[in-house]
């Protein structure tokens, strides 16, 4: 057995109508469907569209890191 | 009709009692008071006030950006 | 009376299973047992663990400014 | 007379469909519409739409500095 | 139907011997026989190989967003 | 009466043959010609000019933040 | 013949209970098994956990530059 | 004897009626009253209230240096 | 039991004459005389003294993170 | 024969009042005229001089690598 | 004559005992013993050595641009 | 006798197929075949060269800063 692991980093950005926090984790319920072994994420950015005047998306740019399957 | 439009970026900081998120809203709300056509927003910077020990203020800096009328 | 004040940050991380916003409520509240005088904070990075596809806990590091004992 | 002068910098951000350096000259005709004494401008980010597999329009941020009336 | 979209980037350095706006055509051009709904790019670095004390190749870094299909 | 206040940031360059210090109040005083409420300021960049082998100006880009009226 | 190539960047984490250098070398090693044409790396980040009082293991993120194939 | 020292860093913030350099100084004389071995500092940011249209107070955030007693 | 942990981050220099690695394991040694429950430790920076053309320390800056007891 | 190189780099500023590629040509072209086996070249900035309303002169930092002789 | 000219920018660290203002003024007349037609100054970073537990030196780090001769 | 130095940097990159030290001390040792007074170095980035799938040459861009002399 390996005494070390390997990791990826995958760049994304999740959008929600209602909260940053809720784009965080709709990107990360997006990425669950191809990725194994999500381990952990780091917000790189937070944005949004107005429109009429108020909030239309929260977008937020995140890395989430997971582990190549078998290092 | 000209084929690009020109946008200007201001800065601003919205507070909140209650949530970074709300703080935000409350940004884009007073900047609507006199800014038409806003688009987007880019959150810069998350602080805020300490009062008695928990947080008085949450105060998100933001840039808001709009198309320039007629651009 | 001197005509100035000096204050002293301390870098902390804050977690929660709920929000990013209670993380930095948890790490004021924690490091209130033992310091005086905070005064503002300011939110250096926004991350996470994944657990089972689902954020385990949001991480937020933040700075404490603290206005130090008589100063 | 004074000898100092001051000056503002707004941020803006030029489009076009043809170039990067056509977007930046895009932004400060515009500018120059209601902006006397333009004076220097500085590229802040350089990034544009994908349409259809090809670059709709380059979108450049910058700032543009101009001396301020009479100072 | 779902009320927001997830959006992943790809980092990837296009080159060309003529200019860098060509050399973000170039890469475009390249992603997009392997990526659909490309919605965007990003330059973040900007360089080059001197030969013969000529710009052998313009080299731009940029990140390109796009839709995650069905997301 | 609001729970909360949204402030404005501009960004200007104030210039002084004398020091850089100097030249920040400078900057100050030209702009609170036409804002009121200014509230503090934040030094992003410092550079200056040379002339004949000497500093001719200091030259202070900062940010100088302000409550919007009535907000 | 194309007078132009492509290139993808991944970002990668590799570990080593060794050394930093070592943790490059497993990230390349682990990438190479699915990655042809590896040009180049970037470190951009170092790191590690600490385990009873020692260096658990060194985390180095980087990045790895390799380009597409027929590109 | 080691052949080696190790060194700790804390960031503070000190303030001045009177200018940014007299900032530096009352910040480190207040940490001088608790930190021996004091042996660098850095500037981090340099910023200041505004109070009736003229500086208030500079406030500069350094990170001070010491070496650790008996490293 | 809490849902939670606070961590606390400190920045120290650690140095060595025989490697980088090396500076940051006698940082991390010495730290580990007074704080208990290090988790990390992020590189922040590396230089070094040269001493008669020849690297005289390796100087590397690091932060460590540590769980504050009882939280 | 040595197993490795040492570069330097030089920082150089340079302009154009055609284009920024062209400003990097002029740069480059310049340096050509001292220094030998320029290798590659790095953008750092790009900004321009305002005249009249109009781009006087494009003005891009950029440094230079080059291979020390016999290095 | 060329429509253009080119910059070339050295980077150096001026101290002095008094001020932080004196040690870019030191720094910029020992250039001015070797380099002709300089034009402006960039400060990079400001720091210094601690002394008895008062400011030994202000140390300034600076890059000075100065024209190309026959640029 | 002058109360100050005055210090100039150099950026250099070391390579070396060996270790990222290694780079470190290579670059030193050029250096020294021409300048006098090294008194410091900063790692400002490591990145390397991948050749059949394994690390070529570590490359590590690095300031060398140096007294001037008699300043």
């Amino acid at each position: 057995m390996s005494d070390h692991h390997t990791y990826k980093k995958v760049e994304v950005v999740g959008s929600s109508p209602t909260s940053s926090d809720e784009a965080i984790k709709n990107a990360i319920a997006e990425c669950g469907k191809s990725i194994k072994n999500m381990d952990w994420f780091e917000v790189i950015e937070t944005r949004g569209h107005i429109h009429n005047g108020q909030i239309g998306h929260f977008q937020v740019t995140l890395k989430i890191g997971f582990r190549i399957e078998n290092s």
